[in-house]
């Protein structure tokens, strides 16, 4: 039996627009594997906790994963200096 | 009744020690929220779908995010080769 070509992604349709940060709820990563060749992105949105596929290699989401990891350096420098 | 201290996070316990990427299923980053005050970065490993909370200011995370990125160029490169 040939290898089915069918994949198991979860994206079937990308959300092209711009999604803002602050918009988010989480964002989920899931790497490129046997069952999905290529890398998936999924925000749930904060609103009626939505659910969208990001395009991966949109700048959006290198903006959105920079601004998510400046957070995170921003508050544990203020935990700092009240410690 | 004074602000509650509980804050409803989902990380109590934090993984300390490096992550390969290729181990990984998925990565869940979520942001800092009324809920819970700093991010949080939870990996289910492919291995029984076990969930571990990263450290989000470790080099391992800051790698895996690249790892997963750069996985993701390298294949949209490849399939434009094909096209």
């Amino acid at each position: 039996i040939p290898h089915s070509r069918t994949t198991r992604c979860s994206c079937i349709q990308i959300y092209d627009r711009p999604v803002n940060p602050k918009s988010l709820k989480k964002l989920e990563m899931i790497p490129a594997s046997v069952f999905c060749p290529q890398v998936e992105i999924i925000a749930t949105m904060k609103i009626n906790g939505e659910r969208r596929c990001l395009n991966p290699e949109s700048k959006n989401v290198k903006n959105i994963l920079k601004a998510i990891s400046k957070e995170r350096s921003k508050r544990s420098q203020r935990n700092q200096r009240k410690a």
